[in-house]
């Protein structure tokens, strides 16, 4: 694959901005030309944005983010750059003065890419004196984040260096996707062009506002969006049937006013089947069952991303979840027993590469576990807020039994010892269906100030609801293996 | 809220199989009505779906799973039901000879909702005796996962009766989105019947495949739609100019040949403010800033759902990522010293309420280090296709310090001991910044034949790695808290 050694944005707006915080952080050096005087400031926040995303979705061992370098003339941006990004204002005239600098001071050799909506490359390229290394190269905002370029030559653009370019945005993570033929707008845009065409006369007739356009797409068809575009979502509405039993029923539908677009192609036998052709080699070697249950989980594990956000569809399924909790009374205890706080099913994405679930999701439900405790005894919000909480100092766990995905464990706990800072518990995980033990958690808590950083007391409510449960717990019998420490191993 | 108490389903297809599946898991009995031959065996194939996706999302604290009926008859299907949602095939005569079937059956104050995707209420209520309680409730595909339900009434449906459907779907765990006006197709299938159309020419004038298509969007827009609707985006974009000035640019680019929807509304100066003022009654109190932020932790979060999936944008981020590791090679570690073996920042997602990292992410780090020892000593994926692992036995944390998001740390691992099957670790975590120590781990580790369920001794590649590290570490000092158990309390 080809790298960049070096790179020219010219324009730091938005869009420029967005490519220069990628190329950094793929450890490209880039100089960045633009005349507006913040543009170092906005560049800035947007580097500072990206350098966020790529710590969360790469961690540290990516490359040393590149040197940026604001210059105020554009030929010394472009003088020994071999990969140039001109994102200037969508104007055909301004564009096409902005190219034709570039081309006179960038080496012959250098790709110059436009990040242009929907401007035809070959009227960008005319006057060009090197315009075979000229194209479209259209990303998404946030083009740090978002995966698609969409490259697209004009007339005199070579497939060679189309091809270099593909390689080029590959390499810096990116879904480079060449167009076969040029046409205004590529392919992203026109689709979103007709999406936005129609939304603009939802408003403008008074049928919803903004907000209800948004909401119509961000809680349905916008989750699937993210993972299928929308011939495999029909493709699997269509079912076992097929796609080209599913299209034929959209004959008639294509003529109803279900848009404003009227003007449709005929959905004749060739059409149908040149679609369902196609179709069926994008999904390859997947049935409609394996589509679905891609789907499911990741629609399932986005709605989950989003209910973490308190955000669009997650705030409806957090909500969902609440009013579900709530009608949960807690029952009092039977305190001369351990307390069966937790119940679960084992979830696909707990389980590990040996099939069993991984070390850490024990200690999560453990965790969850003391939670459920310390939630029951009277530490709420407001208790945090005050300034305190409750911190573990130790814990020791001991795998027993393994588990599968789909399983249903519960989690039982016995105070093993109390006293006025600090709290020792005995976590024990049962297997529902034989109710074997699967592993065990001893921990030492304590009560801590969180503002001064040190140990204190219990509050009165949580120490009076702890020695309620201690009087109870204090005769109890203690397994065998609680206290003692990980053995040492004779030398083989 | 209004809850059912016992729902009724005509239909039984992808979407009332996926109605049927929504509402027994919200603990109600369904009965389902569908004459087709394979109709039960459909539909229990959606509920274990369904049930699949519920158990992720919510656990088992959820209602118990209602009883389905499946009847011969249509009377009996609604006779006693509160609720009644319609999914025949999408054919004006045959809904609203059913309609009318299910109007003269069903009790008076029961509602009948139509998941018709853009048949207008008015004409499917024309013949119903009690045509104030019928309206359209229009779902999205998976039923059972998405949460967009539009609500459509006809010119004879009362407004109270809407707000009654709206609540009962709301209980369902849905987001219902009640039409201000009726119209054909309502307000989602406007938006997805003119990207279609404009989809199908894309096609039909080959431009692209369906595949690239699909890709166009599921690689870019589309990982935007399941947090933000194209309004909210482009307010984003516009950043703090505003939208007003955002979409004074549009007015040229309207008139550009960009989908072959060329009709479209002027924006005037009125329209423009219209459209400016919904977009900051829907941005609320959140500034472009927060707008970004929550974009792009959503985004982030999404992407990496689609990694674990090796999905679409997401095996572009997995194939990038693994490129980035193959450059890594792991120097010959100095076998005198403990092990340097693991590095990374904490990240948002691994921080619990005290604003520190949560105590299973500990763990998880460790168990990384862990994993990266044993790739380091030879258990690669050939050796666990070889039916071996190496299992957790015991696990104790020693918690020093807290750590925030943001922070570096780095793992180091030290060996305690080892015999013919099993190894004993010290890991010690600390903060790059300073040094400290934050937590430890000591564990133990069992070689095991995992077809077999026990142990067994070793491989010659790992035994002879772990004999030459251990030869290194054997005289290494051994802090004065391992193999020590968790210490009783004296009583308070």
């Amino acid at each position: 694959m080809q790298k960049i050694s070096k790179a020219a944005i010219v324009g730091g707006g938005v869009i420029g901005g967005g490519w220069v915080a990628r190329f950094l952080l793929n450890g490209i050096d880039v100089t960045l030309y633009d005349p507006a005087p913040n543009a170092l400031e906005k560049v800035t926040k947007l580097i500072a944005n990206a350098e966020w995303a790529y710590d969360e979705l790469l961690g540290i061992n990516r490359p040393i983010i590149g040197t940026l370098t604001l210059v105020k003339d554009l030929a010394s941006a472009v003088r020994d750059a071999d990969f140039i990004q001109e994102s200037a204002p969508e104007d055909m005239a301004l564009k096409q003065r902005i190219l034709k600098d570039i081309d006179s001071h960038a080496p012959a050799k250098s790709l110059i890419c436009s990040s242009t909506s929907g401007l035809r490359p070959t009227e960008l390229q005319n006057d060009l004196t090197h315009p075979e290394r000229f194209m479209v190269g259209h990303p998404f905002n946030p083009v740090y984040l978002l995966p698609l370029v969409e490259i697209c030559g004009g007339s005199q653009t070579t497939i060679e260096n189309k091809k270099r370019a593909a390689d080029m945005y590959q390499s810096l993570g990116m879904k480079p996707l060449i167009l076969r033929k040029e046409i205004d707008a590529f392919i992203a845009d026109r689709l979103l062009e007709a999406y936005w065409r129609e939304a603009l006369w939802l408003v403008k007739d008074g049928i919803a506002t903004v907000e209800e356009i948004d909401d119509a797409i961000r809680y349905g068809a916008g989750l699937r969006w993210a993972m299928m575009g929308t011939f495999q979502v029909y493709r699997i509405a269509g079912g076992e049937a097929g796609m080209q039993h599913f299209l034929s029923q959209f004959g008639p539908s294509l003529k109803w006013p279900w848009t404003k677009l009227m003007d449709v192609p005929e959905l004749d036998e060739d059409f149908v089947r040149q679609i369902a052709d196609q179709s069926d080699a994008q999904a390859g070697d997947l049935s409609i069952r394996d589509l679905e249950r891609i789907r499911d989980r990741g629609l399932v594990g986005i709605l989950k991303v989003l209910q973490d956000l308190e955000w669009g569809a997650g705030q409806v399924l957090g909500d969902y979840e609440a009013a579900m909790a709530s009608g949960q009374k807690v029952d009092s205890y039977d305190l001369q027993k351990p307390l069966p706080l937790l119940r679960t099913k084992i979830k696909t994405d707990w389980i590990d590469y040996n099939g069993h679930m991984t070390e850490h999701r024990y200690l999560q439900l453990f965790g969850e576990t003391t939670d459920v405790l310390l939630s029951h005894i009277g530490m709420d919000a407001a208790y945090l807020v005050s300034g305190r909480s409750v911190y573990t100092l130790e814990t020791h766990i001991h795998h027993l039994e393994e588990v599968s995905q789909g399983e249903v464990v519960s989690v039982t706990t016995q105070l093993l010892g109390l006293d006025n800072k600090r709290v020792r518990l005995l976590h024990v995980m049962t297997l529902e269906r034989n109710g074997a033990a699967l592993a065990t958690a001893e921990q030492m808590l304590m009560h801590v100030d969180t503002k001064a950083g040190h140990a204190c007391d219990f509050g009165d409510e949580l120490a009076t609801a702890l020695s309620r449960i201690w009087a109870g717990h204090q005769d109890l019998e203690v397994p065998g293996f609680v206290g003692k420490g990980i053995r040492a191993l004779k030398q083989a």
